[in-house]
């Protein structure tokens, strides 16, 4: 089966074609782009030098008469374009009969007056928002399985949406959710910036879109899915002098009592057949490093005696997992295929 | 006026040299490790060369004679020895009459039993608790002027206390507080272990001492004694991938309505005079880099409108006004000078 | 097939695990190690949960019943313990019948006196000396098709031989070499010391072994087998704060008068059909991160108008190409598969 | 006395401004820069809270009749601009009394031609380039003395040159010079690129501008005119993941036979009274991070025995000796006072 991959100069497309030259059932014949500076993808990723070659299409040659011509050859497109430019690009490759999975979050939130508020521009038509399907492959397999458009959940929204569902999908009585979130340095991309600056970044610790980070409404319309009523999460994110990585430490306040035996136990039977799902036994608790290049989201949780809090300790790799691990992986759930197909890698450690 | 630094083979002891050699009215003229693998300083930290050569005298040769020696030339001594150790010279110290800044959690928390539950061994003698003032310079200046034995603080318990103690001193009523603390690795000194490892740490994140960091029942403590009520935190700490630098992420719940005016008004009054605080203007937030190498604490406020929580952020230099440069400050108070004499650094950025 | 590894603690044992785990005709059966602080090899490095566990057998038990017995059911190992151990445990392997691949320098100097000036202490015995066959895949793939014992060769010398064959072996006169090479920290192993000190080589750059690095001796010996001559480098070695990867620049000068298109073209046709050598085209230089978890090693060609000498850039990754990964390509022509069969990985990037 | 800084909106600039802070005799009262996004330094860097605050004024309003006024006022302007801008700027400012030391490498070069060749522009008038003087301190102190126009030194320059000038100085008989430099990333300023994106950079190690680093001109002129005859150097930049920090090793081969001895002692005269050169004893190296923060110089020299090479080992902090520092250093110089007035660091270690 040929695939294409839309923003394939960033690192999410970047991690697409690495994970697609890893698959044993799909081939990537088309890589676009937006730039003009490189003609090949060779040119702008040495590294790539004898793995694969493929011209950089400019993504502005995609014409709906194009796109009619692509759909002759590749039956699915990989969507690693920034919020926005997915949307449009989006329905029209939807219209032309591809499956399309889409990276960015122009298709997340179900509600137009919710994204216009979080992203400062209008959404979707409500037709495209009923047809696509939100990714997080362990909770939406059966939808997956027959969708054609699947709206990849963002990084962060991924490693604390896994972590907190048992609670929702079991409505565990909840008082409060505060979710302190720290990345690595490649979730803010390819592009140049103060947060991609390597001497602003290196030795430095910070935090940023405080209070306006698009994932909290995103993280709350699926707790809500999920739980069946509707939920605040206070999320904060920081930014982590390292490369790759995402670790959410949630803080759980119940409104009942509970233990931890009761929410392992919870937490051991919801994940028990997912590939993907690693839960630390008591007293451990991940680290990114961990988790580094594969699909793993490794989870640990700590009961503080002392409070009564819930801790949840969760990581992913943010261009995996967060990204483009989890596109293949809902990819592979659209083809009725093992779901971790050509996702069985290893962490590179250390 | 001469003073002596015992624990000089540790980062916080190097600190306290580079700080007391850039100190107009000190003179460093002893030097106490335990290491007998150097015989001078220079020979362990050779970027120190034409600055500084002194022995580094064995910290086992500190008997009650030498010590009552010592005290014909030196006055104060700083103890950068490890919790456990700090106790006993300590004691013995005082007892000659030096004047002693112990920058080890020996002599911080009041109650024996509460020592001995986090630091697993048996507490100080109540004599010398009573002496012991716990040196947060901004809140304890007059405590401290009179002071002969200064506690001073943790670098994780000064950068939380600085940033919440506005708060108690006002006595707002304070529903919950949730802190997700952040350090460098200098925190974890110039010891071998896994979390000083290069290849386990760069390029990582994760968490540690989770339930069990000795710093809760300090800011406890504290909190309790300026706020006059006992108060419970909610307290993990994380490891970051730099040398120096504790960012603090505070999430406090009120009781009752109040506003970011309010709130703000409130931190710029308690904070007016003080040196070595810098609050940031509204939407502005610290990060560690802003104080590499100095004696500030920056503190940032956010008052989240969806939730009604503040979000206090509080940066250090683990080393100085964690550790090193609070000490100073507090012999600065202890004897009149000016709280910032020799402490006027300015952040080496980037 | 099923092999063991010997020396499963450290990071070349560990990335061996890696390897081993995704090549389809190898299965790892046993592993041991010094240590006796962890049971299994999960305790140790939990990122490998879900995909392997065997206990970590003690190196000290390795008695020659045991090893007769291991026997029955192993017909590889891989030895990735330190230099001295090996030799030793080596000569009891070979004894039984097994193919043994070795990591450490034990076995790779064929003049016991070098060895004894280097190494700091005597060396093999004659018998085995002649058994070991340099495992440099890409030049002695005739002998190592036929050895029972590997000296699996060192991460520099790799590196450095790798990008100075060509010349040797089409016996350009040379007047001089001076290598200047750089490796990241993972070489310093797991073990704990200064170099291996997060907050002592973050952010600093430092040389190591000045005048005495092992692998001066082993480059010149490969050198003088191949041109056919004596030949004396200069080597300096140095420290990056980074985890895997070496580069070597490599500065040659000339006897007599070349070009770039001659040289250029010697290298061309000396790995035209080598599956893991990467020429840069003219004007491009390799990076380290550009063969990160790779093992490939990637070179670029310099040719100084100004001063005539040729300047090669010469990159791997020290974990894999550096050790595991030649070692596996080793086995791989010892029985007889495809010399890359397992071994073709995509650098993981950024 | 009154100081301008021009282009205070880069990291030389920033460090300037540091230093002169801590200076005893210079006020900073003008800050221009290119940007129009900041109004003032503070909003740019808000690290110097409560140090600083002057407005940005923007270059290109420095016409004759600004620069006439300004002269009022400031008696010495320190151009951190980039090569090109410095240019067109000092000619203005000399012609108006001020006395400039440039940072830029716009009037090194005494031969218009090499300047036209390297830098790919046209160079300074002749009468310009006769009163600027190479600010190299430790070498020039004379003619700096009564200087009105200071070309400072570039920081590779200034590594490498402090450790080859006392061979040139003493004319001993040289017959290569191979140079492998490595620089971390603040080299490359504030402006954006691949080589200063953290992605790109970090867990990476790469050479850059091979062949054509502007530097290599700049120190051969300045090793003629000390030695007294043309020389050529092979010089090869690199770039290492780290922030602050310059790693010369240089490779040198005598035409006549020589000793450590002999050479050590030269070296021990040549900098017994220089108050920023400091000698590694015998068998130690220096390392970038044991000058961080300061003006040192640390040079370690090593002559092998095999090779009858000298390799020397030459470290500065590239902001501070290899830029603002120097500048501040020649100051002084051209003042009369001091040369280390006000810039007495400590390095920041770890």
């Amino acid at each position: 089966m040929n695939v294409a991959v839309v923003g394939g100069s960033g690192y999410s497309g970047l991690e697409l074609i690495r994970i697609i030259l890893l698959h044993p059932k799909i081939t990537l014949t088309n890589i676009y782009a937006h730039t003009q500076e490189y003609n090949s993808i060779l040119e702008l990723f040495p590294h790539l030098s004898d793995l694969l070659d493929l011209p950089l299409e400019l993504i502005s040659t995609l014409t709906d008469n194009k796109i009619r011509e692509l759909k002759e050859n590749v039956d699915v497109v990989f969507l690693a374009t920034p919020s926005g430019v997915s949307l449009e690009l989006g329905a029209k490759f939807l219209q032309q009969g591809f499956k399309v999975i889409d990276l960015s979050g122009d298709l997340r939130l179900k509600d137009p007056a919710i994204y216009q508020e979080w992203y400062g521009r209008k959404g979707a038509d409500p037709e495209m928002l009923e047809q696509a399907v939100y990714g997080l492959s362990e909770w939406y397999p059966d939808k997956i399985r027959t969708a054609r458009y699947i709206a990849n959940p963002g990084c962060y929204a991924t490693s604390i949406l896994l972590a907190l569902t048992p609670l929702f999908h079991h409505c565990l009585p909840i008082k409060s959710i505060v979710i302190d979130a720290k990345s690595g340095v490649s979730g803010a991309g390819r592009g140049y910036s103060n947060n991609t600056h390597f001497s602003e970044i290196n030795n430095n610790f910070k935090t940023y879109k405080v209070g306006i980070h698009q994932h909290i409404p995103e993280i709350e319309q699926i707790l809500e899915d999920i739980g069946g009523k509707k939920t605040t999460i206070q999320l904060i994110t920081h930014l982590v002098p390292m490369i790759r990585g995402i670790f959410s430490t949630i803080y759980v306040e119940f409104a009942e009592e509970t233990s931890y035996q009761e929410i392992n136990a919870l937490y051991r039977q919801a994940y028990l057949k997912q590939p993907f799902i690693r839960l630390r036994p008591e007293g451990e608790y991940p680290e990114t490093k961990q988790v580094y290049g594969t699909n793993y989201c490794d989870i640990g949780l700590f009961f503080d005696q002392r409070t009564k809090r819930l801790i949840l300790f969760s990581v992913i790799d943010n261009l995996v997992k967060g990204a483009a691990g989890q596109a293949v992986q809902n990819l592979n759930l659209m083809m009725g295929w093992e779901q971790d197909l050509g996702l069985t890698f290893i962490p590179l450690y250390p």
